[in-house]
């Protein structure tokens, strides 16, 4: 498998996004989800194009954009989503606050299952809900799975949605299809409905891929609405397009009861990007995954050396660690050590699910295996 | 003042956005709010730059969008909005959705003055409210004004909001300084609150300037929200960056009681081309509204040369063109016609308010004259 690099130093400085607007200079960001590869070059080469045409109206390219992650989805994540039951919006997190809009009613309880992507909590509130928060299972040492019983309890209590993000953030961990299916059960048992965050999903390590949500069994697609992008695995997150995916009447009749002008939101930079990411990004993919393996064993070699009281279990997707300092004895929230006294900017654990998150942290491993090294040392100096 | 030029047709029709991308190619378009000018040279430069350092991450430039704002406001608008009461969004209709969500209970009324931008019906009721529609008084043969009467019986009923189009979608009419000052009165007597859709300010011609809402009065100030973006002036809509302003305290309850992920919706993209807009744009403005001067006026020529019997009000901002074609005999929604038989894209005029609108149609006059002229030729010749 052949590699992605990372930009060099100094050209990653000149970004204006929030990984390096943040903080200051002598601090070495790797919080919030961007990686430091360079632009997929067929999304470099189609923007570029859109610029030179002056094609900055409305999105007209919904169709195009489902048609290309179509062919997307059946090429490298063995699904095979209808294009025509496809809606797209801006980003993830709205597509995700408007299926719930749709899915309950204000005041109606949704699980989110910690730790988890800070952002859920917010969405749900947004959207009328009240969090419930059902702690994954086991851990970095075991491994982590759905707390099942616990969700089971909360559906019979009247609990109507679960937000599900698969690939697990912070964790990495690719939830089994088995496991999905069980989920899946559970939720037409109470008609209640899961909404899958599958953002990461091109971003699962070949060895061990994701399951598609809407693939598990005929009770996931009846009951789960699957929300994803290009804008994760191919760093464009700043561009602004997402698909909500369904594959039943339920799941359309949610969809179609969005207000229209949800549709409206997309970008038309983020559609032209997309459709180039979808359709032309797979070798460049590759290569950020190659790099991302090569870093998550990295990480997991440097923590040994300097850091091995550090808990971390080696992700099977995407670019983020979540680890346990709490051997380091930085508190609830060792991210504030971190970014004074190592000046390195990691995630805040707590922010993930207060209990669960107290004395960890999210570290972004998508960065050269230099900066990445300098990163650990840095802690591992400063405890 | 110098001419900003239309692209040539061959170019426009290798755009993708909405406007190019919805109709056959015999068709003239001439319907959605995009402009056939080739993008300002600035905002080209800035978008260029910006994928050559793989800049697509998380927008974290919302304070730079706000003093660019600043800046342009107080050189072309009369108006220095304060970069700390901004927040930044995606578009103006979300935006507006936004502060209505804040500003009403769920079921209260809504007032939209029409006729009005179509989608300000779906946002109200996306917002959660109840469309109060109340026509517009005047016309286009004396100009028009708010129906005051009628808005302040509404407000003593109990509405709670209304949305306003300052300058107005679609007739290009500039509401007085002393009219806003009476709109902010009332809604001050009642404490309701007036969300001012702004988007089209940097349009209006420089001899009848439009005044922001925050600028008219203490009443407004407190009373009013605006809701702006360079995305109209500019013809950067499918970018998504706008800006949500407030001048006073009642307004920053407002602003400040949305969700937080709300500010995270604008794209990096948007901000970057409303940054290079709004501090380097001037000049390509100035070319475009020369251009619009001219084209307003050639077609209230050609209407008195070619369809006489049409009504049209030289509009004093934006490109946009109210026409009543009741005389042509084309029913209740003439846009079906010019279509059909003068393979002219035109915006249905009920869409603008069902009564109001019936047997007119908006015509997009930010094109090139020969593509104008020909659109009136064809429309003359089809009844």
């Amino acid at each position: 498998m052949h590699r992605t690099e990372a930009d060099p130093i100094d050209l990653l400085r000149a970004r204006t996004s929030v990984k390096w607007r943040n903080y200051p200079e002598d601090v070495l960001p790797l919080p919030v989800a961007e990686m430091d590869y360079p632009l997929a070059e067929p999304i470099a080469q189609a923007l570029h194009r859109a610029i030179d045409r002056s094609d900055t109206g409305y999105a007209s390219l919904a169709p195009a954009v489902a048609e290309a992650f179509r062919g997307f989805a059946s090429t490298r994540l063995g699904w095979e989503p209808d294009p025509e039951r496809v809606t797209c919006t801006a980003d993830v997190s709205m597509g995700i606050v408007e299926v719930l809009r749709q899915a309950i009613s204000p005041g109606d309880r949704v699980i989110v299952t910690s730790p988890i992507y800070p952002p859920f909590f917010d969405l749900v509130t947004e959207a009328g809900g009240v969090v419930e928060e059902i702690p994954l299972a086991g851990g970095i040492r075991d491994g982590w799975s759905f707390d099942l019983p616990a969700i089971e309890a909360a559906f019979a209590a009247g609990t109507r949605a679960l937000v599900l993000c698969n690939p697990h953030n912070p964790t990495g961990w690719v939830p089994a299809r088995d496991e999905l299916a069980r989920l899946a059960d559970l939720a037409a048992g109470y008609d209640a409905t899961i909404v899958s965050d599958e953002v990461h999903g091109p971003l699962a390590q070949p060895a061990t891929p994701y399951t598609p949500f809407l693939t598990v069994s005929d009770a996931a697609r009846e009951h789960g609405v699957a929300v994803t992008a290009a804008t994760k695995a191919f760093n464009i997150a700043g561009l602004k397009a997402a698909l909500i995916v369904t594959d039943s009447e339920r799941g359309d009749r949610l969809r179609e009861a969005m207000p229209l002008e949800v549709s409206w939101r997309m970008s038309q930079f983020g559609a032209i990007a997309s459709i180039a990411a979808f359709t032309e990004g797979g070798h460049w993919l590759d290569g950020v995954l190659g790099s991302l393996d090569d870093n998550r064993r990295l990480l997991a070699d440097l923590l040994e050396e300097e850091l091995p009281d550090v808990g971390y279990r080696v992700p099977d997707a995407t670019y983020l660690a979540w680890l346990d300092l709490r051997a380091l004895g930085w508190g609830d929230d060792p991210s504030e050590a971190a970014l004074e006294r190592a000046r390195v900017a990691l995630v805040s654990g707590p922010t993930f699910g207060r209990e669960v998150g107290r004395g960890h942290v999210r570290l972004n491993f998508a960065c050269s295996p230099e900066v990445l090294g300098e990163a650990i040392t840095r802690i591992a100096d400063a405890r």
